[in-house]
């Protein structure tokens, strides 16, 4: 019943944005996600961006960009490389791949160091690691090539690990329906007038991609006892109230917040209340001319817990 | 340079003193060892005890016990059913095998629950986790049939990770002599009267091993900068002003403290001043009659951090 949860990540700007648009309508976006063993279950579009919903996480798709995410045991470096491949190097305006600490790496066909030589053998780059090696962290290869950053380009991810045993009971009742997810999440609530696209797998797990205009969020769970997770990817900005309620319903014992941003108006700090504790910070500029800061938070502990029994060998 | 510092760690007590008495001077230890594909490198001794200084960590020998350390990518699984087939495993009092969370875990050859496995297959036991799943955790399979377990059997670890970056930059000169590691950790102030084994290895990383009758203590250091560690051990008591002072020395980002006793008198706290935060607290008690005590600290960080930058890709 393991899963892999954490989540690959692959963001792709290109130069000229014809490139992407007379790809709609082909079948390459089936054949960019086939590559990395994953399928597309389903999507949403409107004039600015395309959500595809995948077997393994989401594709997004703007006329000048793509972010692609998935878990699991999917090879999103092949994906790279065929997207690379079919719009050429020459037409990559810039690139971030990005894996976060994978709890059963041993499962994974590649590791982040060698997913990123082969991107470095084609693109000029640098590998950032944010967090501690043995801690909570996220590895980054990113084109270092300079190129006009968009104004206003932010991006958030909430990943949130070892949910409260109530919560894990909820999202693991086999015969959970899509609303009531959605209700659990507070989505119509706090995502106002955004086109829902989502999936409830067998015999549990969620996805959902929301979008409106250019704007996108994403939401993956792996509840899995063994190793539960939950993600949250947006580029809605003044997120702050967003990711805290986030937090305030899932419970998790730990979570991380990455931030990038061409802007410097992020706020440094975080307001979870009494009941956690931050207990990494980093914060750097890429060459990009983004800012990234990395948080990762921990519950306070007042009173031991007992030790995790294995109810059978899984 | 990668090089996998976590151990795993078998402990094995046997009904019959004779048994382990008759293998002394025999090729047993180097055959017990090879199987996980480590080497003796010396040994010293005393009535009560022998400890092993082995190419990945330590064995010791006790008249009715064994405890070996691996770390790596060794196969201490191997071992362990190489002395169960051996010793017969009616023979068998008791048995722990623990593993803690790897950080490269693709690199190694099989994974705790596989270990665990095997090892049920032979001897009723039970596994837990103590820690969190997404942050540091040990897992531990034990015999569960009961014995009647020693008074005053005590054993602690102390695991540090990330320690600063002077601290690391000592540790990897690769012109280091035994006398100075030795000094660097206090040794001759710390454990007086202890016989000393240690080893310096190419180009650098340092194993210890001291002994006093039945008491052992350990340190292994492996100071790469893409995954720093130090561990020690020790079954010494009253050990909280030592575990304060090799904190002190090694300087940290976080580190785990585990404790295994038979009695309720290991402290609940210790006291690491301004400088940690506890993280996580775990406590239980074992089938076999052990008080078990897992605790994480993490160091406070009041000023963010820049990035890890790979100097090139490893």
């Amino acid at each position: 019943m393991f899963f892999e949860g954490a989540e690959k990540k692959l963001e792709i700007l290109v130069k000229n944005k014809d490139l992407l648009r007379n790809l709609n309508g082909s079948s390459f976006w089936e054949e960019l996600v086939n590559k990395c063993d994953a399928e597309i279950l389903s999507k949403v579009s409107n004039d600015k961006l395309t959500a595809f919903l995948l077997s393994e996480s989401s594709l997004f798709v703007w006329e000048d960009k793509i972010l692609m995410l998935t878990c699991g045991q999917t090879k999103l470096i092949n994906s790279a490389h065929f997207f690379i491949n079919k719009i050429g190097v020459e037409n990559i305006e810039g690139l971030f791949f990005q894996r976060k600490n994978e709890i059963r790496s041993h499962l994974q066909p590649t590791d982040f160091i060698k997913d990123a030589e082969t991107l470095n053998d084609l693109i000029t780059g640098e590998a950032i690691r944010l967090g501690k090696m043995h801690s909570h962290h996220t590895q980054i290869f990113y084109s270092t090539t300079p190129y006009a950053t968009k104004e206003g380009d932010f991006t958030s991810e909430l990943l949130m690990y070892d949910m409260d045993s109530e919560v894990i009971k909820f999202l693991t009742d086999e015969n959970l329906k899509k609303e009531q997810i959605r209700k659990f999440f507070r989505i119509n609530l706090l995502f106002k007038d955004y086109e829902i696209d989502d999936f409830v797998f067998n015999p549990y797990g969620y996805s959902l991609n929301g979008i409106k205009e250019d704007k996108y969020f994403t939401i993956h769970v792996t509840p899995q006892e063994t190793s539960p997770y939950i993600s949250f990817e947006t580029n809605i900005k003044n997120i702050e109230g967003v990711l805290n309620q986030l937090t305030e319903i899932c419970r998790p014992f730990s979570f991380d917040i990455l931030t990038f941003s061409t802007e410097d108006a992020i706020k440094s700090e975080f307001n979870f209340g009494q009941n956690y504790m931050k207990a990494i910070h980093m914060k750097d500029r890429l060459n990009t001319g983004h800012n990234v800061q990395f948080f990762y938070y921990n519950r306070k502990m007042e009173v031991p817990e007992k030790a995790f029994r294995f109810q059978k060998f899984i």
